[in-house]
């Protein structure tokens, strides 16, 4: 068992009025010296069974899929180890 | 000017009703094996100027305040470095 972190943002390209009305919000709110603010989303998924490179392909195949609307969004996929080790595949 | 992600996930013993509805469909899709999926927020501000300790306290709170809804939610504060070395807070 282990778990899957799939990120899911807007391109760059594409406008995100959530991420800017966040942004605009914060000087008036005292924070200054955030200059974008951008908001996606974060799937965490339990994986049964070994996560080999098959495993991850599946995922990946399902995130584009099922998670990700790929005209408009990237996404990356990633173990998530407990010492904070890291594999990443990007869309 | 660095890249700080802010991760805003359901407290583990809250409902996600999106997750499961992602995790019941997608055997019906084809994809066994996936035994649970939450859903969060992924925010990624763009600080200006350096990110030391003090920049970083700050975005923690701001997110503790703005980004997540501390009564249900937990969020992880990180700098995102361009080669993938990542220093993290916990909530």
């Amino acid at each position: 068992m282990a778990r899957v972190v799939v990120d899911v943002m807007l391109k760059p390209e594409i406008l995100d009025p959530q991420g800017q009305a966040v942004q605009r919000a914060l000087p008036r709110l005292g924070y200054e010296g955030i200059s974008e603010v951008r908001q996606g989303k974060r799937f965490e998924l339990e994986v049964e069974g070994p996560v080999d490179a098959a495993a991850l392909a599946r995922v990946h195949e399902l995130a584009g899929k099922f998670l990700a609307n790929t005209v408009i969004e990237d996404f990356t996929v990633r173990v998530e180890a407990a010492e904070g080790a890291e594999g990443v595949t990007t869309a």
